[in-house]
């Protein structure tokens, strides 16, 4: 069977490759996650353990390549952030953005049980993600380009958190809707507060700031290991930034260790240090997952 | 929170966009398929649930898009061939290369168990694929595309099938491959038969040639419905395109009902059958999904 | 000096080549012509010695790229359609663009004293065309392409010589755009006709149809030679790509002569016989070019 | 004549956009230059005419467009640098690219007698230029990328200038080369002096740093005014870029009188003065610009 033959048609791939030092972003949208949501009964506006899935995801995807300075999640969308001298793949535009979205999508699926399980919620159909990637020439790009993206979860979460409050409260959904129109954001502050006693800054940082993912070396038992850390902090602001050197410079590395706070007790964190665990134990690595996999950890 | 100071970063993101009246192929490949077999314990040189479970993605692939003219999978890739005039995503590439990529992971994924609980095989860790979209400009061109892929799973086949039979009757992998060295396709039959008393052309057709699928009306049970059809066939003679016009051209369409033979058993036409009888029996798609899954149908 | 240390900058540059198998369309278009005609006091609306000028700058071209299928000129644009097959610069976007805009500049400078000389017009700044490339899958698109271009022209002329009679004939700029304003292509043949005698029909037909050019054998003083030929034809209707089948077909081109009728003195046949006589006269390739140069030869 | 029926195949023009926030380097090239500068007699190893009408060239290009920060030639080539903000035709590559390598080669064209009237050289065949767009993320990116071509004139004009005093004392060309196989820079800086008595760093800067050409405000005769100014100058070191600041920051941009010094006979300086002294005269730009190519003026 004469390969040879055909072979000339490989000549027709292209293979772009993205402009060598510009910050790669790699963003992944939820494909339709609204009748997703519905049809899987996640809570409105935020469901705690759907944005906990995502940042198992989201984790994944840091763990697979170190070339990512930063991972930035919020709702049903995910970006990760290539380094500028990242030679992932070559740069090919196709593998990269293809395989993020596989990757992704790959490690939802997988750890849904581990979150869904105590809720009996199954999955019901396969979700899918698209994805793109975005260059950027300079750190100031980029950062604009991250505080967008949060910007972006503080307009849509106010006012999401206004509106399913009016829904609860006996309002339609258009009456809801209606009574938002035109609103600014200190009028929905106001509405919450007055109406419902909910003062905005109270809500839980995760659903007004996204989740930050970073690879930090922390202490945990005595012993200093690497992690993906889920930080929620606003990175609009400088001080985020002066915090996190690393980030726009490589080089800026410390050996400090990071003070995981509060956050020690995150879900990816809890599975990161079992599968540690169970790794010391003596237990290959495929072994670990799958009994992870089977018992669940969250 | 001044969301518009950051949404000029919008610009920096470019859409390609396919060159109209192209085919447009996505193909979808494995990434480290390899270890991945391994850890699972699939069947060498070819594990039948592994390919049907492949062709359950490809499944889900087509029934998503009805654009696609013809699907076609060996090993662990599959291509995917969108008509020229296909307007999907406005033929953007970015979006069209992922979500391919994130919808055939996740029907992988969503499968599995369908596919492996009766060999009781765990997912042990996410798979992935990467994808990339090539552009034909002529019905000839694709023609061959195909026919290369095809040739491929024959020339990688028939090695496989010759070096995993050495292997079992007692020599290392080494020898083995040093056995092959050089041989041609004609030493690799002979081989085959004299020393294993096996003709190569009787082996599984789904082995040698891959899975071609197409949507077609069919008759079961006196009633005529629309279903993706598993194929195995020779696509690089004239006959297979004389048999299938429409895959060249969408106007050539026939009402005609074709003829599933053999292949009424196979487990993605099965599975398209019951999820359409309990849709009937007054089931919603998701409900028909769901119990699916629970119960397993293959 | 470290050439290296600096080379990596290299790596910056993008090679995009053109899709294999595609019709390459490079059209260039005259920039702020407008302007250009008015300073050089072009004829309004057609200048005869204008347009022979670009057919020099488009004879150049075709001389140039003997993968040039067919070459089309109207007004201030020509467009160059090089063969599906053609692997000029290895089909890279960037140098075929650049370098058939700058060619044929350069044709348009080195001809302009042979066309201008007699009418005594002295260039006053350097004009300048933009190019561009476009891919066409198919012979259809192809066909359809040109048929654009060759009804653009259509369109504009018959505007455009109703326009300028009016104009000459008394109204101001203002009152013939308003007379014209809202009239059908009949509407415009009735004015010409019944009020300045023209049957637009009979208006010459390189102002009407534009300007094809073809490679072809012609036999002068019983010497067969190929030349780049131009044409004044039809090419929307089948007949013309009938009598002209090399063009979509490579290997249709056949040995017989094309008769050159009455188009035997056209400008750019003359040229090609006069530099044709002189390079057969002994005098090399530049000699006789720059001979001509001085002597001028329309 | 149906316009409508074929404007579908506009749809197949793809209008790439560079990205925004990079700088763009757009490079010109001299295709075929080695014959045209045998035709046409050069110099050799450098014509300081040829290279002065190449910096006539430049300086129209940069007179074009105010959004060059900073142009450079050397040999056969030209380098012009677009601005990160520039947003000449919205950034399209083809256009950009192809209309800077027009204007080029028809400047090149428009200024030939004034160059070489006096050396009675008639240009004998049209020069053609190819151009390509690069990107360049970051200040150090395009300050390499200028390094580079200054270092590559510096191999290359060492070289030659040592191979033609070679090839002038006697030697064949093939025996020059065969002397130069292997040597370091300090070789031939060796050569020159003892063979030749040459101090090669007494050579011609501008045969060996190349023309850097800057928009500056210069003081003519008491009158302030904006000229784009060759600069004979080292811009590898920081001292260049320090002196320079606006070349990197548009806003850095002083009102200082940049001094020409001993550049201020040189030849596109006085052809920009005797320019604007006709235009001042009464006369408007095209018929100034015609009379200095009746009369020229170098």
């Amino acid at each position: 069977m004469a390969l040879s033959r055909f072979e000339y048609v490989k000549q027709f791939e292209e293979e772009e490759k993205l402009l060598p030092n510009c910050w790669i972003v790699v963003r992944i949208d939820g494909k339709g996650f609204h009748r997703f949501c519905n049809v899987h009964s996640f809570t409105k506006p935020n469901d705690l353990d759907a944005l906990q899935l995502m940042n198992f995801a989201g984790m994944t995807v840091m763990q697979e390549f170190n070339e990512i300075a930063i991972g930035y999640g919020q709702s049903d969308e995910y970006s990760f952030v290539f380094r500028r001298e990242a030679s992932v793949y070559q740069r090919r535009r196709d593998k990269l953005v293809s395989y993020v979205a596989s990757l992704f999508t790959s490690a939802y699926m997988f750890h849904w049980k581990r979150i869904f399980d105590s809720r009996s919620i199954d999955m019901r159909y396969p979700p899918s993600f698209d994805a793109r990637a975005v260059l950027y020439p300079t750190d100031e790009n980029l950062r604009d380009y991250l505080s967008w993206r949060q910007a972006d979860v503080h307009v849509n979460n106010l006012y999401n958190t206004t509106f399913w409050n009016l829904v609860a409260s006996g309002l339609s959904n258009a009456d809801a809707e209606k009574r938002l129109q035109g609103t600014l954001a200190s009028d929905k502050n106001e509405i919450l507060f007055s109406q419902f006693g909910i003062n905005y800054n109270n809500e839980p940082i995760i659903y007004r700031k996204g989740t930050i993912l970073l690879a930090k070396s922390v202490r945990v038992k005595d012993k200093k290991q690497r992690l993906i850390v889920p930080i929620f902090d606003d990175l609009i602001s400088d001080t985020f930034w002066v915090k996190h050197p690393e980030i726009l410079d490589k080089k800026a590395k410390t050996d400090d260790v990071f003070d995981l706070a509060e956050n020690h007790t995150q879900p990816i964190i809890l599975y990161q240090l079992t599968v540690q665990e169970r790794r010391k134990a003596g237990h290959n690595k495929g072994e670990a997952t799958k009994n992870l996999l089977e018992t669940g950890s969250s």
